[in-house]
């Protein structure tokens, strides 16, 4: 029999059998299988389809349809075997369905490629998994919004840094809105991802489209795609659409990274500024004090493979030719791996940061400790008319004079202040705390508390 | 006098010089001056602001301004001379203003920091070279557009290829529209860019704002901007604008480098498809013959300093803690060569295309020879009945013949194609040519003339 | 019981329970089982060790070592159930212990760290996949050296390329002695990797090493390292080990993508050079002529992944503090994926290469047809005395006189000849063969037959 | 005149002027004209060579070599003319060489192509800088040594770090000396590419070698390599030499960003363990109190242009057919690129880590606070025979008890210790202090005073 369900789809012009170790090289279904459910909703489409057409009679199609439900009900349930000789997932759901309705199943093949389905099922899934960190990218911004929100009324100080040295006092909420408006950027690429890519390869055939008389709109809507690609070559041949998914993994897992590495360091015993929950932190088998900010470390490190799976599929599709080559097989797992990867540390923070402590009077006296109410003095004295320039030397001369004798702004005399630049007094530099810091900053987008209050207000309502 | 317009701004509390090697290794004004045109355009608008609120009166916003114009015209003239000891484009640019104005010169610096002057620039530019890359790509895009419709008519044949193997003969024009699609999605990834980063960070000061009751709308709108950014912190340390316009100079890149292996390919002795402009190529000082596709091998070269640009500055963001840090300013770099390099191959690509000349008579000699057909055959028996996978061994069978003897499907005898399927015979091998195969693949966005027709006018539309 | 084998066993320090979704984000065990010959072997070094200086007795060393054979039986016999919330192979081995042997399994973890038994394990699977790899390497050079002498004798002629336009023709033998050069220096790399990796680190416990009085001579002799690290904060804190044998695999993976490249470009209909074995070539499921070859595209797209790889672990490493941090935990999924692919890779080419068909006559005519002899001409003038510029000149002309009127320099009449320069004539063109020109380019290294004999020869040596 | 410099020196078949901007995309010179040092000295080599061999005459070899001497003083001082079209370096030099010794100049070009006279160019240039990094690397490595050993009476304590949590306490010396490892093996790296790549590719012309009768082992001699590549086609087409140099830049570049990043962490207000030098750290322009780590900050972020170097390289190598294709001039900036920023980082490393000055009191402190010494207490347990897992237990509680209410360990009472366990007591835990710790961990390769003597004086030894 011709057409046994086992024997290579591809078989007929091949006098010799294919290697086992190629066998074993080529085969995607270790991976692609991941792909069984779109599979099957791109040939429910598909069958759907050429019945509407007039290819398939309405028995074919419940017969087919039919069986593949049962196949995907027997996925479902963990009892489906998957064989690595049947290739991939789509030979895999061929040959199961040829076992359950036999022949008829051949009939499904009708009008489409493998080309064009794996096109199809990777692309859903793409697109999902692009909505899907889109949500939990919003997710987790509603939670870092609503810890600004949190910590808005008490005004908790955090240390503004740059260069990692203290420069000027901010609000802790205003630190937590500089991450709203960041992952508020992440998730409109995800979006305009998905929306960009939200086109049905199907019907684009082996490269040049079909002679039956397929609807690829209809196919299209049915998928829920907004429309068919306009172009069958690009159709099958293209991968921009998982390049800008990955691109968009890559850089919003630059911001995690960010936000990784200063909770580590505002955890540390040097900076002690948060309390992490122990259920987002280790120990150690060897040193029993350790309480280890893992979940951090980690998304931090998982950045590398974030980064490396983008730069994998861009090396994939450089200088490969037009329309599919067996290169774009290798387009799925770096997928996979980047949206699981941020799909479970976007989790995290979301379940972490609501149960981190801050510890307010550590992180106020960190502000306070580092000079950081100098640019203030600077600008008391512009604001008085002297140079912002003279007046930016004259602070840094007191600065300096401070931190060689171990003092603060407000620990230097008034004879120093005074010798400094007569519009300097104790009195002046007792007044400008970091709290007097931070309500002064009332520019727009500033850390002033009515400024973060209406940017948390406008952030809520972009929410929802 | 402690303003010297040559002593270091920062100086003050510095007991000791910079070391030389460290003052050039911190210079950026090597490749920032490059900058000069928009920091000058954000001082303007930051004066004029700083008038309109009145923190700086008539005479000095006339007198700034005047000099900030009269430093620009040196610039632009090619006269002003860029001093490495003065760091960057904003010190230089600043001390040639005290030069000429005096003192004054030094108000500017009120309620800004070099942190949001770099920010503003940089964004500036970069959102200008999105929108330049998007009509360059959007100009090449024209042109292929052109050579899809000049091909049309003659329904000039080309191999269609997957794996580099002959598939399915498609029209020349049918290939052209495939990177016309790519292209148009490109575009669309440069200006959703442009459109996400188009917030003025001007007036986030170091990171926190400023006390100076200045007008952050007004400055967005006077430097084009639809809005300032929301966050201080965030607006002087983020670089996702940036980070996503090297994602879609990487996607871009990528599919110049798929074109640019197809034309070399094509422009091979081999292939024989296309003969490259004189003007286009080059020689070779030791062989005589050789008429080298060098734009197009540089082309496709020129992708590695594009990923490599994206992947530096990916490596430089990971982990940086908040807000500005010296690490940024190595964004710079990578954006201007990404965009030159981008820029140069669209425009070398927009003049070559319209000048290659396509050899009609050998693409579709190499799409007959090919058995491009195959598949068409197995159609004929799919729709007479035969079962798709049946019908699919059977050509297979015909094809290994075929091969084995160096013949093509029409040079099997009549008694071969019946042995292989009674409903096969010479006559119907004749009938399936490439033209016949392409005229029938009238799916949507297939490769039939009338499908292509449409979609050269659905782009044309677009395109307008 | 404060000890019983489920509870983790940093758990003192903690009041809460683990979240689930960390236990999942942190655990290894998924990936890191396959580090448990490695671990095991470690442990029975370190424990034999202890015995030896006294730490254990010989009870306990008995006890531990024979519950780890054990152990190790039922994972070789793949009967061990891995435990997810036992976080890693560390973890999972330690408790089965503890549960076959008691309490005593506790003493196997004295003066040791999970950290130094992590970089022990990790470092003997690195260095004993960089030998594999430098083996693999050597054994597909030998099949290239193979086939060089294989066509030797025969003289079998290919076109040589530039630009991939023909450039000068060259022996068959003379390309396979140049990939033999280059992975000759690519086991290099392996090698020269494998010898700067070979150092224990076990010993170095947690960081700072251990008060215990260990022998790590011993444990390195053991565990057949060259010697053990000589920093404890570098044994357990550094990567470069494993960034120097992905940066092998990546040199390796662009070598053999250049490979793949060309024999997918000479197994096209266009070139026709090769015929690929039908055991390493699959066919289309919809177009039955095609004969793909998918080794080699798979092979020159996993360049992607591996290329991915080691810039996910260069990411991971960059700007992380010594010493351990949880981000090297991400260290061993990309190391394990590049040797996998490399490791079938290799194998699929050794077997591939002998089976694959050269069609001398087809590379022959290619060789011909591409003025390949330009250069010969130019040269037969030069030695003549013309100067070579002017002779390259004169031969260019020839070539666009020919190339315009489709012809081969042989086909341009002798009066063509002699009015190009006058020591031309029909005799010298005709003279002017593929097979003289590759006889004639005896330089040390060229492609003349006794050149490549010498070549071969001496790779023969380097190889036994 | 046919043979005028200006003209295209390859322009004989060609009907068409070059377009300007393909000029200018082609052009090389405006960065490789940093090779015409080594591509003099190549063509010194190449023409003394074709005088020994009679190739050309004593007097042209005269003319030519005088000639070339000139050329290079005119280079070297800085007065030589170098014009886009001419391309690049060697046709600058060549035309230069022309115009002042005339038609002569032509017989250089004999048996050699700019194939290879590229390839030898780069690789001279990529060797010497394999050996000055190499050189640098070890340069830093003594200054480290000297840091090491000058800290080393004074028994400086720095707590020892995982997951960026204080651990156990090391030496300072001991941390100089986990870096001084890491460079040793960097060095190494350097070291093993220069030799790989010390093969002459000189006389593998355009790829098949000549027919002249040239001696390529003079000529390799003469510049200094060991011996020519053995096959041609692999001389001028492979750049494994750049990718293995380029990978050494990256892993030493990941090192130097690991080190920076403590350096920047160390010298936060919050670490507050170190100062660093005023010469190597600068102010800001708004905040007087700051004094930024900028070297390090840079040193850091610089790691982003060089991965993106060596990603950048690889994409290019990727797929490319052999052997020369205008491809591989992508190859150089990225080379010169990543050896000037590691150069001058290595040398600024140099420079300010003996300026650095360490707060021997602030470290110790901090590895007094951080519960470094709980192993210790676990040890002192296992010591007395208490199972090792049991004893971390004990010790994780009283951790936790003493953190929970702010206290160190020999914060606690007598009485809390005994009820953690019978064996501990007030006594035990004041006896456990950091020094003594730190002069416990004997083991080799440990952080006892007398082991970091020992790693010394053999690091030291290695260095002479």
């Amino acid at each position: 029999m011709t057409t046994s369900p086992d024997k290579k789809l591809w078989g007929g012009r091949f006098a010799e059998a294919t290697d086992g170790l190629v066998e074993l090289f080529n085969a995607s279904v270790g991976f692609d299988q991941r792909l069984a459910e779109q599979d099957i909703r791109g040939s429910l489409a598909h069958v759907a389809m050429l019945g509407q057409v007039g290819i398939l009679n309405a028995e074919e199609v419940v017969q087919i349809s039919g069986g593949l439900q049962d196949v995907l009900a027997d996925i479902r349930a963990g009892t489906f075997e998957w064989r690595l000789d049947r290739e991939d997932v789509h030979m895999n759901v061929e040959a199961a369905l040829r076992e359950r309705i036999g022949p008829v199943a051949g009939k499904l093949h009708t009008a489409r490629s493998r080309n064009d389905q794996v096109a199809v099922d990777f692309r859903l899934f793409t697109k999902e998994a692009a909505l899907d960190l889109a949500d939990r990218t919003r997710a987790l911004r509603a939670v870092m919004l609503a810890e600004a929100e949190k910590h808005l009324q008490a005004e908790v100080i955090l240390p503004g840094y740059t260069h990692l040295q203290v420069a000027q006092p901010i609000l802790l909420s205003h630190w937590f809105m500089a991450y709203v408006a960041m992952l508020e950027r992440d998730e409109g690429r995800f979006r305009d991802a998905a929306q960009r890519m939200d086109e049905s390869p199907l019907g684009s055939s082996a490269l040049a489209g079909t002679p039956w008389p397929i609807d690829r709109h209809a196919t299209a809507q049915a998928l829920g795609f907004a429309r068919p690609t306009a172009n069958s070559l690009d159709g099958v041949g293209s991968r921009d659409f998982a390049l800008e998914f990955l691109s968009a993994c890559a850089i919003l897992s630059a911001h995690l990274s960010r936000l990784s590495e200063e909770l580590i360091l505002y955890s540390t015993f040097e900076f002690g500024f948060l309390t992490l929950p122990d259920s987002h932190t280790t120990g150690s088998s060897i040193m029993p004090q350790k309480k280890n900010p893992d979940v951090s470390e980690l998304a931090r490190a998982k950045t590398g493979r974030v980064f490396g799976n983008l730069m994998g599929l861009l090396t994939v599709v450089k200088g490969t030719p037009l329309a599919y080559n067996k290169d774009l097989q290798e387009d799925k797992e770096g997928v996979f791996d980047s949206y699981d990867t941020l799909s479970i540390v976007l989790r995290l923070y979301t379940d972490m940061l609501p149960r981190t402590q801050w510890h307010a009077e550590v992180t106020r006296a960190a502000a306070e400790r580092g000079y950081s109410t100098a640019t203030d003095v600077a600008d008391f004295l512009a604001r008085a008319g002297v140079p912002f320039r003279e007046a930016h030397e004259v602070v840094g001369g007191l600065v300096g004079l401070a931190s060689r004798s171990g003092r603060q702004l407000w620990g230097l005399t008034d004879a120093e202040l005074r010798a400094a630049h007569p519009l300097l007094s104790a009195e002046v530099a007792h007044a400008l705390t970091v709290q007097e810091s931070v309500r002064g900053r009332r520019s727009f987008g500033g850390t002033a508390p009515e400024q973060v209050r209406d940017a948390i207000d406008a952030a809520r309502r972009s929410l929802n």
